[in-house]
């Protein structure tokens, strides 16, 4: 695979040429979703090469049969697995009875864009076929934003060198398999085909968990801009309408057909009804036509762009990249339906099976709370929120009781989708991301109603968890927590990983604080919660104590707090003392030997510092910070982010662009030789976070926004808006200073690097 | 299922009555084997219930691909497994044209027994069909421990109440699917089916592995006991030979068939010969006749029982259970084959894939030390001598060098066929237990010659394994072993397993010891091996530096060695206090909670006072059992023997007592209710122990044999035989005392309860 085979450009992602070797990748990359569904960049028409078919539909999932080589006590027997859907896209096309395929024939010109300012994938080439005639192909498709249950594709045929018959082969095929099946079994049953004069449908529903799926297309034929009628050929076959239309064109001429398609579903439509709705979604598309469906698209986009976009002047690929970071972040979740979510992978792949890791809670967050209203944030949370009982019941599950949460660490519905122990059972910190979580809505948004509402049942059974989990020893005369692994990966079964103990520590006193809060603020919300969860007053002396009585493991030597008990004993040697044929270690060396390793593969004691930053000092910061910088590996894609931003915070811009470099081109350059399988949807935030959090050095403490601006050397200068409550107010900066402007109607007092500045409504101030 | 359904006698297994529920658990504890193939005790007629089909030939595995949930580096892509073999014993019958099948049948007065004296199997019960036909059926079936790829079966039909025609269809099956196949594929290739007029043959190849196997039967016909010629009806399938014998009797005949069958295999003869073979066997067999072979069956095993045999008194279940595991570890394994090893389950059952674990060494070796010719013990050394090549190999794909080698956990040809990491990769001190048998055989026989010819070599890489895994932690100025499992396998990826440490430090202490004694005693010896192995003088530095600062974890408040690193932050919860329906943890608790809990699964500190007991006060001991005895759950078959010999020495004989039922009954009670899967093998020698090391106190040091009698005090009396160098002892202990009898023709000292005591050649001395 080639890598940086993508053009430089503002706007657009841009493959030119034709290269087999490219197929998988530019499939993952140039994938297009809509929050509702998605897909990869697969091309319509047939290709016998190596390809990867992907149709994913928002919440439409699978619990597929775990496999593991020897079971333990507590594993799912079943994972939720996002569910490849039926493939409405697909159009064959013969010329002159030979059928087009980018395998066999002869391509040339070809060209593939996506562009991001508003969803739109293009594609053009010339096929020349062996007996030398010569075709050029044009096609367009994009999936509405303005209306999720449809998309279009536009599909010309030009004869360059001949005069012959072109034939189109719109079809539905729900005969689709999940490449991550665990035993290659078919998900889907197949309960109707139905045909109309100029449209099908097919109604499958998935085995197991029964969602209803109507999968339709409708098409038009067009020769030279003017529809015309031609009638079909229908074949309809097990899990497959095929309808096939044939014209006779002359050379020059171009022979078009618009093809309207997309999914209706039970999530959203009672199961009678899914076929009725499929028909009215595909008659007001084919009523507005493509181009004032591709108009509303535009503007759909515009909008999301105004509040999203970050500009960056003087480095294309650094402009190139945020913009598709961004880009895949708005297509992969649109944040009206609580309950989606934001799978690591959107809808661009299968692999990690489930959908919702703590990437949601620790990284997605932050980036829609500041791009979008705050509700789109809150239905993130209420997603959790939906899924307490089962948070519950997966705790019980492990043993704990008394109504304890222990979140999964992937799911889908609240069920636990992974079953590696040391990690489905041991990384229990993303526990403490939930309620984390909480806390930065509320932190940013002022929202605190929403801890009456919802937050606080979810930061007791999580507090009554950590109190269990915490182990008193009698030997350290405080709570360890014992066999735990931490963000860090690489490192299994620890005891007292020091950002799991904080966290622990953390939440069991936000959830007292929180008490009080409700208790004087909204006491009848207090005395129905208390109720609802059988909450007993004697349990938070458990709590004062076992936070009061934590342990910590600290080095007096090195004056850092340890990653964890016996940190000390390994081999401190820096990873760039690795020769690099051993990097990355996650494919050179054995599992045990990476575990007795120091390395670190993502932020584990700096993620600590990352969310609370603002309760240690900077000098504090900075000798964690040289103290396990150069033992990290970044091995995984949500680490560099957040050495990026404390960097910044440690104005050690270069090392901060360093770390900003390592995320925001990881898929389009891929680093790590596996964008065939997928975008990395969820550590795009983190990218953003770079920039906004890292070089623009937004904070918020105390109902204030805070700015503490720096730029990377080789920009010219950067911006980015950020909608903080009722303001939206646009940051530049570049290397002569900065300037805020304030977009609201009303004034706004911010800090810009420890100076409190008052920005008008609608003025500018430069600094 | 019914526990304890086996009636107690001293040298038969009995079980009386038919019961549908006990099939499979009763197809594992009445399996016979000759050392060469073993199998199931599957009925030979049909039977359309539940059965688990098994037959297994000694060396003859299978690579079945890995099947995991997330793959980590090092983990092995195939497994060898024991391959389920064709099956010869078949003998399908019909009665006036009504299929014989227990499962459909009126079952009356049935009865199965095992006679272990000689190995043979025999059933008899009278079938009742649907229309009021009845007749008596007795099998009787063993496998020659004198011709081992010969067995023979003996079945009789007698109508009871009719006169009318008996069918036999004696058929070879070679389409045999492994019960444990990973993904359910067949493991065979037929090449061949040959019939002559009253024998068949099938050949047919491993895949893969391709070894070659020619499965034969050969039968006679027999009428109230006049042999008879019958025609035959043969059918020959795609993988299966039939041939059906029909006659009519009469009322009190008996119709009976012998059959006689077997394999041979090519890693015993050429490919090409292995038919002529077989039909030299089957004649050989056919020749001497059943009675003739069943006499020699009688001598082979009385010869065995000679040396083998202890007599309990006054505990006739005891008495069986200790006979029974006698019996199947000599069924397992005969001694005089170097490429053979003792499986988990021998030829009973499928589970754990592969062969050989570090039972052998631990467990098994001393158990055919005392009991057989010192060879049969050192073809067990010289098995894992073999396959140090794979060892290196396996270390060297974890990341170590320099001949370093690794022992795999569970293997067939050397290779590693287990994956879990924390297994795998992390419970390295098996590699100890191989040193350590090295050890305890030059010890008990007196054999340093081996040390010369196999043993160095095999020291040496292991000497380097250790101290490459041994870190040097500068915060502790000592080296450490982090990330290891021990052999209480609820606890993974601890950081100084005291056990595991020790062992390293043993081990390279013991190849320092035998370099110097090499140059000594076998100067060209040493010369070649050192070339060999590139052995260079620098090493011994790092092996001494190693061993001298190796790190112990250890607690002065309690005045022990710590199982591991923070140990003592555990809630160090007596197990009696667990509540019963907690129990088994391994069964009631998920997998972290057992991690962090301070259960112990099987010996592991005190696996280290049983290895190195004479290193150690008896007080120290004492202190180290009464700490960690209370906490060891004993979830492991390979448990409870090593406490009971340490409570024996401690003069605890109750509690040895305790601890010594909980493994001798294990299968024949089915504790576990697991016994269906196959029987445990390897922990039967365990039990052994714990008599002759356990009550009789049975050790050697300084060239010398020792024994400190103790009796449980239920017990009557109890005796067994021990081969020490040119001597067999038996030594009988009663109440009033005990007696030794020196059978050889030279006298010797023995020390009895410290005292020195001389038996005369062919003397009983009575203390």
């Amino acid at each position: 695979m080639n890598l940086d085979y993508i053009k430089p450009d503002e706007w657009k992602i841009i493959e030119e040429g034709f290269d087999k070797e490219n197929i998988t990748a530019s499939e993952s990359i140039f994938s297009i979703g809509n929050g509702a569904m998605g897909q990869r960049a697969n091309f319509e028409e047939h290709y016998s090469g190596e390809t990867f078919q992907g149709s994913y539909i928002g919440g439409i999932y699978y619990p597929d049969k775990t496999r593991v080589g020897w079971w333990k006590n507590g594993y799912p027997e079943y994972f939720a697995k996002v569910l490849n859907a039926p493939n409405w896209i697909g159009i064959d096309v013969k010329i002159n009875g030979k059928q087009l395929d980018l395998n066999t024939c002869r391509v040339i010109d070809f060209s593939r864009e996506l562009n991001m300012k508003n969803g739109v994938l293009t594609r053009s080439f010339i096929a020349e076929f062996d007996d030398g005639d010569s075709v050029k192909i044009q096609s367009t498709r994009f999936l509405s934003m303005t209306s999720t249950e449809v998309g279009v594709i536009k599909y010309s045929v030009t004869p360059i060198n001949f005069k012959g018959e072109i034939e189109f082969s719109p079809y539905l095929d729900a005969g689709i398999i999940n490449e991550d099946s665990n035993y290659d079994e078919f998900f889907w049953e197949i309960l109707d085909k139905i045909e109309t004069i100029d449209a099908g449908f097919i109604l499958s529903k998935t085995l197991k968990t029964g969602f209803l799926v109507c999968t339709a297309m409708k098409v038009e034929l067009v020769l030279n801009d003017y529809i015309v009628n031609i009638d079909k050929e229908s074949q309809i076959t097990d899990k497959k309408i095929t309808n096939t239309y044939k014209t006779e064109v002359n050379s020059g001429d171009t022979f078009s057909i618009v093809k309207y398609g997309g999914y209706t579903q039970g999530m959203n439509h009672p199961d009678a009804e899914l076929l009725n709705v499929s028909k009215r979604r595909l008659n007001e598309a084919v009523e507005l036509g493509f181009d004032a469906l591709l108009e509303k698209q535009n503007k759909a986009w515009n909008k999301i762009w105004d509040t999203a976009d970050i500009m960056i002047s003087g480095d294309i690929k650094a402009q190139q990249a945020i913009r598709f970071n961004i880009f895949q972040l708005n297509q992969t979740y649109s944040g009206d339906d609580s309950r989606l979510n934001i799978g690591p992978k959107g809808f661009t792949g299968e692999k990690y099976g489930g959908s919702t890791y703590w990437d949601t809670e620790a990284y997605c967050i932050p980036f829609y709370m500041s791009t979008k209203d705050k509700d789109v944030a809150k239905n993130l949370l209420i997603y959790r929120y939906n899924q307490l009982d089962k948070a519950i019941e997966n705790a019980e599950k492990l043993g704990f009781s008394k109504g304890a949460a222990l979140y999964p660490m992937v799911t889908m519905n609240g069920e636990e989708c992974h079953n590696e122990w040391e990690i489905t059972f041991e990384e229990i910190h993303r526990n403490g991301a939930m309620v984390y979580a909480i806390y930065n809505y509320v932190n940013y948004t002022g929202d605190k109603d929403y801890i009456a509402s919802h937050g606080m049942e979810v930061i007791i059974a999580i507090a009554r968890f950590w109190s269990q989990r915490a182990t008193f020893s009698k030997d350290k005369d405080q709570f360890v927590i014992l066999g735990v692994t931490g963000p860090n990966e690489y490192e299994n079964n620890v005891n007292n990983n020091w950002y799991t103990n904080y966290l622990a520590k953390w939440c069991l006193e936000y959830a007292l604080e929180n008490i009080e809060f409700l208790k004087d603020q909204f006491p009848e919300d207090f005395v129905r919660i208390a109720e609802k969860v059988k909450f007993n007053e004697t349990e938070t002396q458990t709590w004062e104590n076992v936070a009061a009585k934590m342990y910590f493991p600290y080095s007096e030597k090195h004056g850092v707090y340890l990653q964890q008990d016996g940190f000390l004993d390994k081999e401190l040697i820096p990873a760039d003392q690795l020769h690099k044929s051993e990097r990355p270690i996650n494919q050179k060396w054995s599992w045990d030997r990476i575990l007795r390793s120091p390395y670190i593969k993502q932020a584990d004691v700096l993620q600590g510092f990352y969310f609370f930053e603002n309760l240690f000092d900077k000098d504090v910061l900075e000798k964690h910070f040289d103290f396990y910088e150069p033992l990290t590996v970044h091995e995984s894609s949500l680490s560099p982010c957040v050495h990026s931003i404390l960097a910044s915070k440690l104005e050690r811009t270069e090392k901060a662009y360093e770390m900003y470099l390592r995320t925001s081109r990881l898929d389009l350059d891929d680093y790590n030789h596996e964008v065939h399988e997928g975008l990395h949807i969820t550590s795009m935030a983190g990218t953003w976070l770079s920039i906004v959090q890292g070089f623009g050095g937004m904070r918020n403490f105390n109902n204030t926004l805070s700015f503490d601006p720096t730029i990377p050397k080789n920009w010219k200068s950067y911006s980015f808006k950020i909608k903080y409550r009722d303001h939206t107010i646009k940051v530049f900066k570049n290397h002569e200073g900065c300037k805020f402007y304030n977009e609201s109607d009303t004034p706004i007092d911010i800090i810009v690097s420890n100076q409190q500045v008052t920005i008008q409504n609608k003025d500018l101030v430069v600094l």
